[in-house]
Formats: C-alpha cells, sequence, structure tokens
C-alpha cells in the first residue's frame, strides 16, 4: 500500500455557528485543517498511509491540533514542535445572496511559517513516502517556506516518489504583481511534478500562456496539453464550477493523461460547506491513480468526492470510497447531462 | 369519544444535531419515539384519549421515556415496568446528496421485547380501547411479541372495536428470506384487521400476489382491491412517495372503502425530518374515519397531515386539526395538479 | 451628517432556536428589536447618528435592552427609565409549508407604553434631530402614544426636520372595525409626513379610496399620486412582495418622488429571518435620499437592502452600504427582469 | 389512594444559562413552575395523583406549559383555556457574594389572574379532590383570585377534605402596608386550613401577634400553639434557614402536631438551584401525614426533600420517596447535631 | 521505549450535560473510555506508544469510537471490526447530597463481549508488547472473554512482558454469589499478574482470606503481604478513598514492593468528574516502574495523578508527566499530613 | 461629571465553555477585553463617560470588537481602525488543583501594537480628557506604543488631568533581565502619574530598593511612602492576594495618600472567572477618589469591586455602585476580621 505524505501548514478554523456573523454571536465552533490535512485525511479514509510534514507550537493550540489530526487518521510522526502560533482563520457563513467572509489572522509567524530551513528531515521522509502532495498555498508564504517545498519535493522524485502539485493560486496572498511574482516558483515545481491540479486560469494567468479561444473549455483543451508537454507532467486535472440562481453549485471535473482528456458529469448540487472541496477533487484523482482506475473513472470518482466534501461540516472531506460509489450510483436522477 | 391504543416498542433516538457525523460530534439530541409512538401522539393531538401498551424498564432511562410520553399526551396507564433496556437509534442527518444514517443499538434485548407473555392484561385493556394500532414492525421482532399482537388484536376485535394494522415491512429486520418467514404473520394480521396501511408492494412481496401491470399505480388498483376481499378489510390507504431531484419530496395518498378508490394531490415540500411520516398519515386516515370525514377528506386530510410532519422537528407528528385544515388551504399554490 | 430619530417601542423578541416548537423546546436565544430600533440600527451602519427615542424600565431586561442597543450602534441618550416591563414576543421558526408562529405578551403594560404624555423633552430632542422616524404600529398602541408621536412629529417639521412615517398597519391591534378607528390617526401623521411608506392596500383600506383597477401595480400607480397630492408629500415609497412556491420571496419596490414612479427589479431570493426586512427598505430609502441618490438609485439601493435582511439573522438589518452595493452588482443573475 | 389538587398559577422561568447576567448572554432556558405545580409534580413523584387547577391561554406558549406540566406528571384536566398571557420570571444565576436576580414580568394579566370568577367548576373539582393546597403568593393577586381561592376552600373543606395552606408572603407583591392589607384575607385562609405552613414571623408580622421572646426558636414556640388554637389547625409546619459564609446553607424543620414540637436535624448542605424548596417541604409534610408516618419521621422526610430540592435543576422538586429515603441515610455524616 | 497494550471493552459514554436529570434535559454529551482506554491513554501521555485491543462494530458508531481513540493518541492497528454494537452507558451528574447515576444499555451483546475465541492472534500481538494491562470489569463478562484474557496473559508472559491487573470487583455484573463465582478467575489472573492493583477488601471478599484486624491500614498491612507472596507478585498497588462531609475527596495510594510498604500522602481535593480515576493511579504506578522512580516517588505521582484525573472532564486522564510533577510541587499547600 | 479615557488594545478572548481542555473541546465563547477595556467598562458603569483609545482593524474582528465595546458603554470616537489583526488569548479554566491555562496568539502584529506613532491626536484627546488609564501590559510591547503612551500622559498631564498608571508587570511580556529593560519606563511613567497601582514586589523588583524586612505588609508600609515622595505621585493603591487550599481566595486592598495608609478588611470568596479583577480594584480606586470618598471608603469600596469582579463571567467588572454598596453591607457574614 503506497505512503502518502503532505506538506503543508495546519490551520485553526474558527467558525460562527448558524447564520450570525461575528458582531451578532458569542460562540464559535474550531476545527483544524489545510490543504495538507485535507488531503491527508480524505486518502487516510480511502485506506492510505498518510503522514503530515508540517510544525506545530507546543502549547495547548498545538496539541489540540495534533489530537484533531490523530483523529481524522493522519500519522503525526513528522509534524515538528516548535514555534509559537497556529494560523487561523474565523468563518462567518453566508445565506443566500448574502456571500460568507473568511478573515484571516496572521499566518507568516505561524510555527510552521517560521521553521528553519533544515528543521525537517527531508531524505528520511522521502524514503518512507511514495507520493507527497504540495499546494500553491504554500508556495505564498516565504522564502524558507518555498525551499523546504522544493527540496522534500526533489528528495521525493529522486527517491522514485510521486509528486502531487496543486496551482491554488491565491491573489490575495501574492499581493500586488502576484502574477509575476509566483510565476518562476511554480515553474519550478511543475518541473517536480508527475500530477497537477489546475485549469485553463492558471497557464493563463501565473504561466503566462496565451489562447484566441474564448470558452473555457476550449482554452482548456488547448492550453492544458501545453503545459503537460512543456514540463513533463504525467497527468493534469482539475474542476468547472458554476454558481448556480438557487445557490446550488454545478461541478464539471476534467483528467488529462496520456494525450486524452476525460470529463465527468456535471454535477448539479446544495451546498453546506464549500471550503476544502478542491483538496476532495484532488484526493480522489491521486486515489483513481493509485487504485489504477481508468482515467474515465478516475475523473467520476473525483468530481463526486468533490461533490459529497460539500455537504460534510468542515474543511475536510470524509467520504469512504463506499460512500462515493454510493452517491455515484444513486444521484443519477441528480446529474445535468 | 372514542379511545385508542396502541402497542409497540418506545425507541430512544440519539440524534446528532446539525450536519456533523458521529465521528464528527460530541453532542447528541434524545427523545422517545416509535410506531405506536406516533400514531397515538398524533391522533391525541386531534382530541382523541390515547394509550400506548409497552413496557419500559424501571431505569433513569425508562422515567424519561414515560415522561416524554407524557409530554406528547399519551397516557401511561397501560405501560408496565420491567425488563432492562429501552432500544435506542443513532441519527445523522444528511444533507442533499449526502444521505443520512440510521444506525441501530440492539432492540431485541428491550423492556418490550423481552416482556413475559402474559404481562399484559388483554382483556382488561381490550374492554377500554376502541380502536387499536399495529405496526409490522413489531411483528418482526419474537414469537412472543407476535402472540401479544395478536392476542391484543383478537381481544380488541372480539370486543367491537377497530383494528389497524400497518404493513410497514423492514427488509434488515426480517433478515435473508425475510419475506417468506413474514408472510404467515402478516395474513395472520390481515385476518384480525379493520383498517391496513400498504401499498402494491406488500401484496407482491410479501402476500405472494402476482400483477401483470408495470406502473405502480395500476398495480395499485389491481392488487389492493384483491386484498381488501381476501381478508375482509374496511379500508386500505397508503402513499406512493417520489424523491426529486432538488431533493424536495412528493407524496399522494389513496384510500380505497367500499369498492372505490380516492386519492389526494399529489404534494410537493421541502423536507427536515423524514422519520414518522408515515405515521402521521396512518393518525389522519383513523382521525378521517373516526370523525365520519368523507374518503376524499379523509386522503387528504391524511396526506397533508403526512406533509406537515416532514416539517417538525423529531418522529412524532405534532399538528393540530387546526394547522392541518390551514396547510390544506394555504399551500394550495404548491400543489402539483 | 444629519441625525436621526427613531420613536418607538423596544421588544424583546424569544426565538426557539432552530425548528423545534415551544412545546418541543426549552431553550430561547433573545434580542431587542423594533421598527424603531431597525430603522435606527440601520442608518447607523450606513454612517449616520442615529437615536432612539423610547422608555426602558430600570430592571436587568432594561439594562439587557440598553446594551444591546448600545452594540446596534444606536444612541441612547434619549431613552428614558421608567415603568416595569419591556414588550416581548415568542418567534418559532416555520420550515417549508410549516408556518412560523409569532405569540405576543402584553405590549400595553410596556415602560414605554405607559410612559406619561410629557415624559419625553420634545421640543430639546426636536432641535437635535433632523430627521424622525414613526410606524403605525406605533399609532395602534393608546391615546398617549398617539399624542406621543403627533407631537414630537409636529416639533421636528416645526424645527425644518424631516418626518418619515411608515403604515404598518397590523389587524390584530386595531381590533375589529380597525380600518374605521385607525383613520384619523393615520391622516392625521400623513399631514406632518415628508416620506411615507405604503403601497396601494394602504389607502384602499385605511384611507377608505377606491379604484376600478384589480391589477395591484395599476392600483398602486392610481392611488399613491393622489395620496401624495393630498396631504404634501414629498417621497411616497414601498414594495410588492410574492411567496413562491420553493418558498423563495420576490420583491419589487417602487419609489414616487416629483410625480414620477421609479421601481426597482424584481428581486429573488431565499429567507432566513423575514421579519424587519421592511424596515430595511425604509431605511434604503431615507438613506438615498439624504445621500442624494436618484430615485432610480435610491428604490434599488431600498430593494436590495431588504433582501439582504431577509438573509440576516434577527429583526435588525446589519449590512452596510458597501454589502449593499455589492450584491446590486453581483447577484444580477439572480435577478428576473 | 388520596387525589390531591393545587390551586394556583403557573409561571414561565426564563433562566439564563451559567452566570453570565441578562446583558452579557443571549440565550434563556425555559420551564414552567409555581408554587402549585411545584407541590402537584413533588406529590407525584410521591406516588399521588395530582391535578393542578388553574388557567391558561390558548397559544404557543399556554400549550408548551401544559405540555411541560404533563411531563412532570400532573393531571391537567382542571386546567382551563382562555385569558392571553402567561406570567412570566427572568433568573440570572449569583455566584459567591454575587446574588441572583429574579426580575419579573407583569403576572397581573396572565390568564389565570385574568379568569372570571365561575370559570372553575369548584364544586365538581371539590367532589375529586381529597387535599387541596394554596399559596399566600396567589391570595397577593387580586379580588377575583382570591375569591375563587377560599370558594375552593370552602368547597374543599365542606366535602371533608384536607386544605393545606402555605403562608408565602411576598413584601413585594403587596407593596406598601402588605401586612395590614394581606391580614384579614389570611385569617379566612387560616379558618378553612388543616394544615399551615408557617415560621414565627408570619404569627407576628402578618397576623399582629406579640412575643417578649427573641430567640427565633422561642418565639416559634411560643407563637404557634397560638395560631394553631385560635385556628383550629391540625397540623403546623415550617423551616428555619441559615445562610452560611462558604455559601452553603442550613435547614431545620420543624412540624407541631397534638401540642408537641418535632425538629428535624440541622441539614447542611450545597446549593444549585433554592428556588421552590420550600413547596419541597410542604409536600414532605403532606405526604408523610398521607402516608402516616410519624411526626418526626414526617419532619425528616420533609426536610430531606427540602434538602434535595436545594440541588436539583428547576424550581419543581424531582425526588422520589426512595431517592429522599437514601439521602436521609447516607449523607449522615453531612448533618450537625 | 516499552509498548503498552490494554486489553478491553470500548464503551460510549452518554452523558447529561450539566446537573438535569435524563427525564428533564434533551441533550447529551458522549464519549468513548474503558478501562483499558483509559491506562491506554494516561501512559500514551506520558510518553509510551500505547495499543488497545479490543473489537468494535463496523457502523458509524464504530468508526466514531475509532476516531475518538485515535484522538486520544491510543494506536488502533490491533483493534478488530466486527459484531454489532457498543457497551454504552447513561451518566446523570450529582450534586452535592444528590448522587449521580449510572445507567448501562446491555453491554453484553458488545462486538467486544460476542467476538470469537480466536479473533485476535494472541502471538503475534505478545510478540510486540512488553507491557499489558487486564481489568477485573473484562473477567466478569463471559467465558469467552475470560479465555481471551488470560490467553493474552500467558504470552505475554511467556513471551518476557510484564502483566498489570487491576482487581476492581463490580458487584453488579457479578450478581448473586459474585464473591464466590469470581474467586478462581481473580486466582488465574494473579498467577500471571507482575504488577496488581487491589486494595484490603480484595483479598478480604474475593480471595476469602482472613484477618483479627479492623482497622483499614492494618488490614493493608496484613493481607497484602500475604497475596504479594502467595502469587508471586511484583507490585501492589491501590488507594484508600473518604469522601468528606464538603464533598471533597480525600486519597491516600499505597505501594508494597520487596517486603516494603509506601505511602503517599493524604491528598484532598474538589471533584469534577470522578470516573476512570482508578485508571489513572494505575497508569502513574506502571509509568513509575517503567522510569525507575523509587518507590515513593512511583506512589505520589501515582496518586496525584489519580487526583489530578478527579478535575478532567471525561473519564480518561488527560494529564503530562510535567503537569502531574507540577501538582506535585505546587498544591502542597492542599495536603493533610 | 469627569470624563475618562484609557489607552490600550483590546483583546480577544477565546474560551473553552465549561472545564474541557482546548484538546477536548470544539466550542469556544468570544468577548473583548484588556486592561483599559476594563477600566472604562467599570468606570462607565459607575456612571462616568469613559471612551478607549486604541486602534482595531477594519475587518469583521474589528466590527465585532467594536460592537462589543459600545455593548459595555465605553465610547468609541478615539478608536482608529486600521492595521490587521486583533491580538488573542485561549482561556481553559482550571478546576480545583487543575490550574487555568492561558495561550496567546501573536499580539505584536496586532493594530494596536503596529499603528504609527502619530496615528492618535494627543492634543485633541487631551482636551477632552479629564483622566487617562495606563496599564504597565501596553509598556512592554514596542518602542513606538510606549512613545504613543508618554506623550498621550504628558498632554493629558500639561492639560491638568489626572494620569491614572497600574505597574502590572508581566514577567513573559519582557523576557530576560526584564526588570532591567523596564526599569526607565517605569521611572518615566511614574513621573508623569498621580495615582499609581502596585504593591511592595514592584519597588523591589522594578525599581530596585532595598528593604531589611521580610513580612509583605511590612516592606510595603516601607517602601510605598519611598516612591510616592520620590516621584510625587498623589495616591497609590494596590492588593495583596492569597489563594487558600480550598480554591477560595482572600484579598486585602491598600491605598496610601497624604503619607496615611488605608486598609480594608480582609476578603474571602469563591471565585468565578480572576481576569480583569485587578482592573475592577483600580476602577474603585479611580471613582472613590473621584466622587470624593474617604480614602478609608475608597479602599473599601475598591476591594469589594475587585471581590465582585471575581464571581462575574468574562475579564470586564459588571457591578453598579450600588451593588457593590450592597456587597458591602451585606457579605459582612464573610469577612474575617
Amino acid at each position: 500500500m503506497p505512503r502518502i505524505g503532505a506538506f503543508g501548514e495546519v490551520m485553526m478554523r474558527l467558525q460562527v455557528p448558524g447564520y450570525e456573523t461575528l458582531s451578532q454571536s458569542s460562540r464559535l465552533n474550531y476545527s483544524f485543517s489545510g490543504s495538507g490535512v485535507n488531503v491527508a485525511a480524505a486518502l487516510g479514509r480511502f485506506g492510505h498511509e498518510c503522514s503530515l510534514i508540517s510544525t506545530l507550537p507546543d502549547s495547548s493550540v498545538g496539541e489540540a491540533a495534533l489530537a484533531y489530526l490523530r483523529k481524522l487518521g493522519i500519522h503525526t510522526a513528522y509534524i515538528n514542535r516548535g514555534g509559537r502560533y497556529v494560523g487561523m482563520y474565523f468563518l462567518e457563513n453566508g445565506f443566500g445572496v448574502r456571500p460568507g467572509k473568511v478573515t484571516y489572522t496572521d499566518r507568516l509567524g505561524s510555527s510552521f511559517n517560521t521553521a528553519a530551513l533544515q528543521s525537517y528531515n527531508y531524505a528520511a521522509i522521502a524514503e518512507k513516502i511514495d507520493v507527497i502532495h504540495f499546494c500553491g498555498i504554500t508556495l505564498a508564504m516565504n522564502d524558507i517556506v518555498r525551499k523546504q517545498m522544493k527540496q522534500l519535493a526533489a528528495d521525493v522524485k529522486a527517491n522514485g516518489g510521486t509528486v502531487v502539485f496543486d496551482f491554488n493560486y491565491r491573489p490575495s496572498l501574492w499581493g500586488e504583481n502576484g502574477y509575476a511574482k509566483a510565476r518562476s516558483h511554480y515553474e519550478e515545481m511543475l518541473q517536480l511534478a508527475d500530477i497537477v491540479m489546475m485549469n485553463e486560469k492558471d497557464p493563463l494567468f501565473i504561466l503566462g500562456m496565451r489562447t484566441e479561444e474564448s470558452d473555457r473549455v476550449a482554452q482548456l483543451k488547448q492550453l492544458i496539453p501545453q503545459v503537460v508537454q512543456q514540463y513533463g507532467i504525467r497527468i493534469a486535472a482539475g474542476t468547472h464550477r458554476q454558481i448556480n440562481a438557487d445557490n446550488t453549485h454545478s461541478l464539471t471535473g476534467y483528467l488529462y493523461k496520456e494525450d486524452v482528456f476525460e470529463f465527468s458529469d456535471k454535477l448539479n448540487f446544495s451546498v453546506y460547506d464549500r471550503i476544502g472541496t478542491g483538496d476532495a477533487f484532488t484526493s480522489g484523482i491521486v486515489h483513481g491513480e493509485l487504485k489504477g482506475y481508468s482515467p474515465q473513472q478516475t475523473v467520476r470518482f473525483a468530481a463526486a468526492a468533490a461533490m459529497l466534501a460539500h455537504t460534510v461540516a468542515g474543511d475536510t472531506p470524509d467520504a469512504t470510497e463506499m460512500e462515493i460509489f454510493q452517491v455515484m450510483r444513486d444521484s443519477i436522477g441528480d446529474v445535468e447531462r
């Protein structure tokens, strides 16, 4: 059974329960998440042995985060203790036309983002990991974290492992001229990556590619093969999302492998908790690949995993393989063909 | 005013609040229900004097169950105390495409299911009851409980009372070859019953009847009159349910009496809590019959009662006659003709 | 910056959380509201300095109400302390076809409704207020409160201020022959008012006007100009609401000024908390007028403010000007043209 | 088995959970209580058939009150529906040196306090009741309620039943010169009463008796026999309470019957919820008398019942006879001799 | 670092929050515990690698239990999935003189208690475990479980591991003539045990030993050395508990090793949650022994661990070694010498 | 009426409800506090007009903080909006011998601690403030904040206002050699201060003074007059606290003015929430001085205010003058003379 690692920050999510705002309420529910956490937990639910590579403070908050990760089924042997803080964000739920709000506290001062360059034993970890997951959010943090990412990716690759990289570009984290600042870092990661999560916007905006097409799908079909060829990527995958007038969402997944595009049905569904659903899609793609599903099966599985993740409380996907198969089979009435 | 009894187990419902799973949460809301509880409470809300015939343990849990039944307006004079446990089930709410989950604890060891054959004073109860309700779930428990059911039904019938029987076949309770195991018990109950809740699937699967029709309504129209005639049933009634792509449900009620079918409109509505809504329909049929409504009025009332029960927290219907009349009148815009 | 006052009662809202009824639950959430409270808070969120003119008891409940008003950003210098009680209402949420329920406690004995005629320093307040808001609910209370209303309106008008009056006729408060009882009081307020919130039903039923038209919009277009002319009103505004089969609401706002009608788009949206949304519309109209928006901008702003108020917990609107602009811009897909 | 009635108002208790104040919190827990409710529920837990004679509104609040009373095991056949409101009080818990606070809403407008003089069928009720309980709080309400009390007491007495009367004088309810206003009403009730709950303060302040003694116990021993003789009372009983520096309470019960005083031990205990504990003592006295306990047993049972009631959430005693016997036996170490 | 195993059932604890009873409340908090769970978690907090050997059902409840154990830091590799149920108990908190109440559901039907004799791979587990913990509660279940216990104990002992056995005799589990039924099973376990938790009552009642002494400590000093010698036990340890009039508890630990008794100070403390505190003491003894503390250090550490466990929510101890050292140092003022 | 200002940071307090730890729970209650917040709110409750001078971010968290401050009755006109974060701390309650835990997030990056030197309009504020409060915690932050403090203190003093300074030295904030780093800053503040909160430890450790006395009171009596004389201080005041074996606290206040020491009684009390109680004492001293109480009255009032603040939920004192007078009168039984 392949052993999977994810490198990334653990965030504390502080959510106002129900539909009150931070000004109205006096209560919060908290949990711990992050892109790596979500992917490791989701793949753990699928039966893989998953570890997080991260740093947490030696405080009550760090203890609580560790306990939460263990509860999610994540192995914590590669989590260092040190530094002082955990990155946090407040979440106020929206309702109907009123959008939800996310407010961050200072994550740059977190234990993860202040860990020393050599605080992880890259070589030793790389030996015990068959697949490693990275996310573009981490790439936005600071130079040391970027170096940690690249070194770990290189070591895993050198060791014969598979590198998964999710573009996940967040404009607010890169600031002004963000695309320009980000490009070289993304390019370095692409050189190392085997499986890449992206859609047509990523080559357009981050890699600076061009297209004459105006339709999203046409752009995708033109640009993704170019990226894949240029960087020697094995699999590219991603989603198109559409928010409907009745507050439901529609999602279509794609997977590009060996010169062929496969698309999932366009799934239409109600949304309980949107955050982390991209990580569910990623996990579905990795799982399908590790289990040897056909590309068509894989992208359908990943899209269903993402759909189900919208119905689960919290950022972190919770569905088993069986539950995803069941929703692929039963909810056929819900699918727009 | 007719006095109504219901014979059945009291279950403790342990519901995870909101949309978390049992693994995610640490809190439960509890209540007490059961098919007999639901029917007795619903008919009590309509103004009848309703008693439950059951057994509860002499423990804190039994005390809590009794207090809850009293709160629902159910008379508890025929509830024995003894045995050790209350049957329980956990309920995790679904959301959208994610289905809810019910997980049972051992109900076969409950006070109700371990009560001695002669623990109820059948003759005395039969004298004070004009209408008695039974449910097919109880029939699935064990031989002693089945004997208790049949004896009480026979005594009420002998005393001139009305016997209501709801098929309510649950495959998981009968196990392998369940239909075969169940048939003779259902047949015995049908011999004793005046009002029977069923649809076309019951004669097809449990009674082993046959039809050439493939449409559900055509099957119903063919099979129900046969059952009614064969067993000398006064009234047969039931529903067809359809779950729509937007998670709303549609429900159509039928009532067959004196060789005539009456159908309610097809009602379309959002669902808050689905469990126990069949009991609301049964209560509406019994109430309409006791109050002398026309069959058309009765089936419309019962369907509206079932629809409203989907919007109420908990298993147990809570609507008054006036509230049901109001929704029959006001929600006309919602009805698909 | 204009200083705004609102004259009215503070009510305590006692809401059963979730979808349980008062019989099922054992918990309440409480807040404080009222038409004047809602308008003052909403205009305060838009940046105006807003005061409530009211009376609260010198008790823990009065203290809690004051603290809550301050939290809402309302200035409390014109709130007297005295009397004994706060008017209260219980709110049980509906779900789907099951309607919500409001149950009042005795508000006629409240501090506000028992305050002596001269308990407010009308002249002093009028000097410090540029715009004053009144609501027809207050007009239904008793003679002393009506006199207080009219005196304050007259003093503000005499001082060059603007008088806003919202018809807000509540049949249950006026009792039998309510329209007849109410007419002269409404007429007196109209004589004093500059901005009036109403739709075609108000002239028809309260003022006893007639129309041959049967369509609501045609009635509106015929009757509003007549009222405006007869009473020398500067601006009339109001809404038409429609409740759809899928429990969404649709709302269209109108504004009539200088002989011209302006209408908002018909907005369609999901509803979280309906109470107080009319006050959000009023606040939008007053704000647009104070800021010099065009009538078209004003009515669109007010309708969007009302729509957003349906998505916010509690009676009291919470949106900033920026949030309303954002929903006017972003939710264009949701709008039915 | 004796059938017991209690005549009195049902109050809604609105308690701020934990130790926050009404200004700090936004949540309330509610329950229903009242002196008659507490006595009926406590005696019901001891196995008697207990009814409340009262009036509740035909509203959601009235429904919730009825359901709550049923849950407490109280028979509701003599509860009329009518009027508009339920009396309410807010409860903010104290902590240590910070005292708790009770804030009433208007109870004079409640359904109970506005019921017509002849709204109860006194003669019919008196025939079905062996023991009837009244409380001095009810005596403070208004003339009609006082007449209802006296008529019901007279009818029960005439029918051979036992009248229990608890002085329970509340200064805030009688206002200025309260003792003078109250005296004649208390004297009338004493003429009708068989069992009277009081201590030395009641004859001193309400009945205007005199004593040279300064010690409380000496006063009690002098005054109670005088009252008992003068009004032909069968049993007098009551408590002395002391609040200790460590926030524990001490309680000593007395019972005077057939010219003999019996005293309980002085019980010392921690307090969770003080309200309603006097009603627990009353219930213990009535129960001991009905069961034929010796006076010494009765007063010890009543004192233990009162002690236990301090440890139970809510106003209403919850202990069974067995639980009281157990605490009488086990907590002997806690007793100060 | 020694690897520790604990063999035992996982119980679901369903606790009514606050001080309400099951009849009063409608909410429960749940967690998972058991003697083995508590010991494994406590020793895990001290830095050891701890596993539970048990069986859980393949249901939502089993999933939730597993997630909870992982959160506690327990390794779950030796937990089988199978059977149908989890043993459960309800906990109603007491207050002051009102005792708490525990109500069990049927644990004999649990997955653990119905697992097949050979369902655990004893030899393989024994190889990977240095210390194994058993508890007398498990011994009370049924013959198959007893055989599983003894086989696992024998295999660990044969492999050179240490066997810890806690008498923990529960009269309610053994029924009539329980001591006689239990004796031979306890004797078999003592033959296999290295570290035994007991006090003087265990040899007296279970092993049928005799003493002329009447003082508890004198009995202890006479009987424990006899047991130790007879069964070749390395260490015996246990506690004396005293419940004080002010609801505080006092605890004195003893440890007997190499013919010497060591006693802790008598610790006096307030109690938040009493359940599981004996397991904290056991864990302290095992930890002291594994770390090579002096017997005096060990018993003081274990007693402080037990004291701290009374202050922690839930059954399962939560203190780190550092926190126990801190309370040993700081709370010296609280100690009665 | 004197206008009072307080300069300081607003902290968000995130408290785990009940007695669970951050690892065990999933819920937090939040509120906003800080030394200046507490003093401004407490003096506001005494009837003064109180403002906070601070900086909050323009985010949902900043909005929530502002709303909370308004609810506390604090004027917010001098609160700037800017920067990005609010300082936060987690609070886990202790129980009995288990101590509570406070875990900070990064406060140095807060809006308050990153505000530009000239972001406050010192001169304008100083003109409108009669009394200004500062706290030693603020002095520990950074150079710019220290300069802001000193400039505002100087401007208020120059304008004839009163400067209150509370030593409040926190070792963890000053780090290694903290006393040496802090001394000159404290000395500068003392030069500007009129009323100083301190006890004997402050001159000993921070100012480096010496004494031959070993008793705390003797040290206090020797050192405080020296400090007062050296820096020209009008009033010095402070407390001695003692934590008793039964978890109660004892507190004695002192006040030194015009060469005379006054002491309060030693108050003994149970503690609900210890944080912020020193600010209650400060507020009592300032209020007594502003109202012209005698020094003996002032110190007794301040000690009672501090005692009451231990019984109130949250950091911020909530008592009115009347409530403090009441506890000074009623709790006399609790006082150790």
